[in-house]
C-alpha cells in the first residue's frame, strides 16, 4: 500500500485530506468522499472532472488536458483530476459541475442509488489533423482521440463529421451509443433523453440531461388514444384493422413529439441534442406505441409479440429527435403485466432486496407482484380503470378540483386538488366515500346502499350512484382476488409479507386505513405499506441514466413466473367472496 | 476414448465405416471424412444434414426432428446426423445437398479454405403455440426455436412474423444476421448475397447462395461513373460538390440495382432473399458509393474518412434487396490502398503465410504489398489506368476484339480475344508489343521508336504510337519505383522473395517474360510468380461466406505500416532511373 503523506487543501470545500506519491488525484477525491464526475470512466476525454491548482504541483499536463485547456478557454492551473497524479502537497478548488450530486433528486428517497451510465455519452474530440507520413483516416483519428479501438460510424455521421473535424481549436464532440456507435459529431456540450411513462390514460415525459443526470423537466397529458376508449380492451379492439393500429401509433407518436418539442423549445434544446428516448409502458400500450398489431392480446391464449426492444432507431417509429437517436422499451414481463411494472419493481429495488414484498400498481388494471426470496410470481388483474376515475358518473384522474379526500365528523366532508370548486372524484375519494359510508351505516358490506336516496350528492352535479358502488366494488375484488391468489400459490399469508409498494399515482393521496376497511389493501401495519409514487416513471428514468441495468433487469424479467389468474381454479370462488367489502 | 465397434454403411457412397456407442452421427461421418453441412453448428435447427435410414435403428426421434419430418414431409427415416446417435449397426444414404461440398469451385485453387459461416443464416421455425398457462411472446417462442437466448427483432420484422407464425404446419423460417439480430421471417429455406468487385473500371457482381456457398451466377459491367473520367481522380474533382458526390453515389447505386434485379430474376430469386452485400473497392469508390465526400482524398495530406462499415444498412444507401439487408465494406488499408488489396491479400492468404510476399494489383492504379514476416507494408502508385487500356490511342478493356497477345516470327502477330476482329489493344497487348518491339531493335531502352513511321500499325485502326509509349513508360516506372521502394525498405533485393502474386484482371493474359523484359515485374523464376486472377472479387466472397475473418482481417489491417512513395527521399530519383524500359 501506499503510504499517504501528502496532504491536499480542498479551498472549494473547507478540508483536507491525504493522498499518496504518485496517486492518481482523481482516486484520492473520491476516497475521501467527492464523488468526481467520471462520466468516460476516467479516461480523459470528457473534461468533466477538472479542477483548479491554487497553489503547489501536480505531474505534467497530458495532451488530452491541453487539448481541454485550449478549446474550453482554461487556464494551465485547471487540471483533469482522472489524469494528474499527485506528486507533492497542495490547494486545489473543484468547481460544483465537477461533482456529480446524486443523481437523484431530494424528493426521491427510497430509489436505489446507481453509477450514472447511460447509454448516450458526449466527448470531446482533441483534434490531431492528418499527416502526409501518417494520413490516418477520419474515424482512426476519433477512435485514437476517444481511445477507443473500436467505434463505429454510419456513412451520414461520417459525412457529418468531415465538415466539423477540419479545424483543431474548435470543441467538436462525438456523441456515442454505448461506448461504441457514433451518433453524431457536433456541438454537443451536453446530450438528452426522454423518459417516457406511457400510461393508458397519462402519458408523463421527463427530459433529462444525460451529463448530470438531473431532470431538466417533466409533462404529463392525456394519451390521445383514449378517444378509442379508456381502458386497454377497448382500444385492442379499435385497432382491428392495419390502418386502425397504425392511426393509434400515429396519434401517439405525435402527440409524444409535439410535447417533447414544446419542452425542449421552453429550455432552449435544439432537437439534434436529443439522443435517447427510454419507454415505459404496459404491453398493449407498448405494442400500439411500435405500431405493432394487438390482437393476440385480445383472445386467448393472449400471448405479446415480445417483451423488449432496444437500440431501435428513433425515426424508424416516427419520433422526432437527433436522426440518429435511439429507442429503449422497458421490457414486458408477460401478456398484461408490462414494462410498466418492470420499471416499478426496478424502481422500488425489488430485484436487489431479500425479503417477501408485495408490489401492486392500480393503474388502468391492477397489476401484482410478489417477492418471495429470489422468486417472483407476477400477476395482472381485470380491475379496469375505475380507480383512475374511468367509468364512473362522476369519476376523474387527480386533477385541480378533483375530490381527493373525504372524512366525516358528522357530516361528510372533502378535500379539493388545489382547494379548487369541486369537479369529481378521483380514486382516493372514493376510497374514502366507501369507507365513510360503511363507518356511518350508510352502506352494507354487500355493497348496497342504504341511504332513501340512491344517490349520494356531494357538491353540485358530483355525487355517487349505486352503480358506481358495483364498479368500485367490481375493482376491488379483481386486486383481492389477485393478492389472494399470489398468497396462496407461494403459501404465504398477508402477515408474512415484509412490506407492501403500492405504485401509480394513485397512490399520492390514498389513506391507507380508508383502503385497508374497503379490503383493498391487506390489514397489515401501516409502517410496512409504501407509497412509491409514479414507479413507472422513476424506473425508466433509472433505465436511461443506467444502462447496464436494462440487460440484468432483462435477465431477472425473464425468470419471472406468470400466473394467469383467470384460469386459476380457485378464481370464481375467491372473486365472489372478494366482492364483500372489508 | 469410445470404442468404435459399429460399423455403417453408406449406401449412398459405397462405403464403410466405423461409428461408436451412442456416438453423435454427424461426428462419425465428419470423422470419416464426409462434410456434412452442419450450417447451424449441430443444434437440430436448420435441417441441412438430413440423412436417411435404410436399415437399422438410431436413438429416438427428437422434437426438432419431428418438425423437420412434418414441414418439410420428410418420411420418419430421415433423420437429421447432428440429432441422432448410433446405437448399433446401420445403413444409410446420405443425400447430396446434405454435404457442403468445397465451397470453392475447383477452378479457385489457391485461395484458403475456410468454414461456411456466413453472417446471414436461415432457419427454420418448430412452431409450438402458446398456451393460456404459458402465454409466451412471439419473440420468447422464436427463442426457444432456435435456441438462442439473445435474438432481437426489429418492430417491422415482428408485425411480420406475427402473421407468418400461426399455423404449425407451415415451413416458416427465421433469417438471422450475426446469429442475433432477426432479419426476416417467412418462407426462405435459401438466402442470398452478393460479393460486388467495385472496381474503378469495371464492376463484377457475384451472386452467391448463403446454404451452399456456391456461386449462382456473375456478371460484370462497366462503372458508370467512368462518363465522369476513366481515372480515381476525375472522378474526385467531379464530385466537388455535395449535389455531383450524391450524383455520382446514385449512379453507380442505381446500375448495381439494376444488375441485381436482372440477375436475380434470371433465376427466379426474389428480391426479398437477397440479405448482404460484401463491397470490396478502392477507397475513392468506396467512398462515393456510399455518398461520402472525397475532397480529402485530392490534396495533401491526402486522407481518407474511414476505413470499414459493417451492419450497414442497405436501403439506407438505396441498395435493393431485402429491407433489412445489410451491407460490408472490405476495410480499406489507407488513403490510397483500398479495400480490394485487403480482399486480394485475404484471398491470397498473405495474412496466413510465412515468408516474404509481394502483391501487385495492376488495377486503375498499382497497390503494392510487401510482406516479410509479420509485417506488413503497403504502398500505392500512381500508375494510372494505362493497364487498363485508358488513355491510350487504341487501348481497351480485354474485351473480345482486343489484342491480348503480340509476339514476332519474322513479322508482328497477334491474337484477340474470342478471335474477333481487331478493335483494340489491352494491357497484357500493349508489354508484349514493347517486349517484341525492343527485341527486334524498334525501340530502345529510353523508349524512342526507331523506325521510320512514328507509329507501329497492327490491323486496321489499331497502332501504337509515340505517346503511348510514353504514358505505358510512366505506368510502367511508377510500378518499378514502389517495388523498388517496399524492398529498399525492408532491406530485402528481389531474390529473397518467395513470391510475387499479381492479382487484377489483367494477369490473365499477360506473358510474365515480356512483363519481365520491360521491367515490370521483378526478374525472378517463373515459378515464383503467380496470377491469382480477380483477387478482389475472390477475397471478397471469402468475407461474404466466413463473416468470422471480418473481425481477424480488420485487426490486421490495423497493423499494415503505410508508406507514401511520393514523399519517400528516394522516390524522384528512382522514378527517373525507372523510365528506362528493362
Amino acid at each position: 500500500m501506499v503510504k499517504k503523506k501528502h496532504t491536499l487543501t480542498l479551498t472549494s470545500h473547507k478540508k483536507t485530506i491525504k493522498a499518496g506519491y504518485q496517486e492518481r488525484l482523481s482516486d484520492a477525491l473520491l476516497r475521501a468522499g467527492l464523488p468526481m464526475n467520471l462520466f468516460c470512466g476516467g479516461r480523459g476525454v470528457c473534461g468533466k472532472c477538472r479542477v483548479r491548482v491554487v497553489e503547489g504541483r501536480l505531474s505534467p499536463t497530458t495532451e488530452n488536458e491541453k487539448t481541454f485547456q485550449a478549446v474550453k478557454h482554461w487556464d494551465t492551473r485547471s487540471r483533469l483530476s482522472c489524469q494528474a497524479n499527485v506528486t507533492g502537497d497542495l490547494k486545489i478548488s473543484i468547481p460544483p459541475e465537477s461533482l456529480v450530486s446524486s443523481v437523484l433528486d431530494p424528493g426521491r428517497a427510497g430509489i436505489p442509488e446507481f453509477p450514472l451510465n447511460p447509454a448516450v455519452k458526449t466527448y470531446l474530440i482533441s483534434f490531431h489533423p492528418p499527416t502526409l507520413a501518417s494520413p490516418l483516416s477520419l474515424e482512426e483519428i476519433c477512435k485514437k482521440s476517444l481511445r477507443k479501438k473500436s467505434i463505429r460510424f454510419v456513412p451520414d455521421v461520417l459525412g457529418k463529421a468531415s465538415s466539423h473535424l477540419k479545424d483543431e481549436a474548435e470543441a467538436v464532440y462525438a456523441v456515442l451509443y454505448k461506448d461504441r456507435h457514433v451518433l453524431d459529431i457536433g456541438f454537443y456540450e451536453t446530450v438528452y433523453g426522454f423518459a417516457v411513462d406511457l400510461g393508458t390514460t397519462t402519458i408523463v415525459l421527463e427530459l433529462v440531461d444525460l451529463v448530470t443526470g438531473k431532470t431538466v423537466a417533466a409533462d404529463a397529458f392525456l394519451n390521445p388514444q383514449t378517444r378509442y376508449g379508456a381502458d386497454v380492451l377497448s382500444r385492442i379492439t379499435y385497432a382491428s384493422s392495419p390502418e386502425k393500429n397504425k392511426e393509434l401509433q400515429d396519434m401517439v407518436i405525435q402527440e409524444v413529439n409535439r410535447k417533447v418539442s414544446s419542452l425542449i423549445k421552453k429550455y432552449g434544446i435544439r432537437q439534434e441534442a436529443v439522443f435517447e428516448f427510454c419507454i415505459s409502458g404496459n404491453t398493449a400500450m407498448n405494442h400500439l406505441f411500435l405500431g405493432l398489431p394487438v390482437q393476440t392480446l385480445a383472445s386467448a391464449p393472449y400471448h405479446a409479440l415480445f417483451s423488449t426492444m432496444s437500440d431501435l432507431s428513433a425515426s424508424s417509429i416516427g419520433l422526432n429527435g437527433n436522426p440518429q437517436a435511439r429507442v429503449y422499451i422497458v421490457p414486458n414481463i408477460k401478456s398484461f403485466v408490462g414494462g410498466d411494472i418492470t420499471s416499478g419493481l426496478t424502481a422500488v429495488e425489488l430485484l436487489k432486496e431479500k425479503g417477501r414484498f408485495l408490489f401492486i400498481d392500480l393503474g388502468t388494471n391492477g397489476e401484482i407482484v410478489l417477492k418471495k426470496g429470489v422468486r417472483f410470481t407476477a400477476s395482472s388483474t381485470a380491475a379496469g380503470p375505475a380507480f383512475e376515475g374511468m367509468n364512473l358518473s362522476c369519476g376523474t384522474l387527480a386533477v385541480p378540483g378533483a375530490i381527493t379526500k373525504i372524512w366525516h365528523d358528522g357530516k361528510i366532508r372533502f378535500e379539493t386538488l388545489d382547494g379548487k370548486k369541486p369537479s369529481g372524484i378521483c380514486g382516493s375519494g372514493y376510497i374514502d366515500l366507501l369507507a365513510v359510508l360503511m363507518e356511518n351505516g350508510l352502506l352494507d358490506k354487500d355493497g348496497k346502499l342504504l341511504t332513501e336516496s340512491k344517490r349520494i350528492e356531494l357538491a353540485e352535479k358530483v355525487f355517487l350512484t349505486q352503480k358506481d358502488i358495483r364498479e368500485l366494488q367490481l375493482a376491488a375484488a379483481a386486486v383481492k382476488t389477485g393478492i389472494g391468489i399470489l398468497l396462496y400459490e407461494n403459501r404465504l399469508s398477508p402477515k408474512d409479507l415484509d412490506a407492501v409498494h403500492i405504485g401509480g399515482a394513485f397512490g399520492s393521496y390514498l389513506n391507507i386505513r380508508n383502503a385497508q376497511k374497503i379490503g383493498l389493501i391487506p390489514g397489515l401495519p401501516i409502517s410496512k405499506i409504501h407509497f412509491r409514487g409514479n414507479t413507472s416513471l422513476e424506473g425508466c428514468r433509472l433505465f436511461l441514466l443506467s444502462y447496464k441495468t436494462r440487460n440484468k433487469v432483462s435477465e431477472a424479467v425473464s425468470r419471472i413466473r406468470y400466473l394467469s389468474l383467470a384460469s386459476h381454479e380457485g378464481f370464481q370462488d375467491r372473486f365472489i367472496r372478494a366482492l364483500e367489502l372489508g
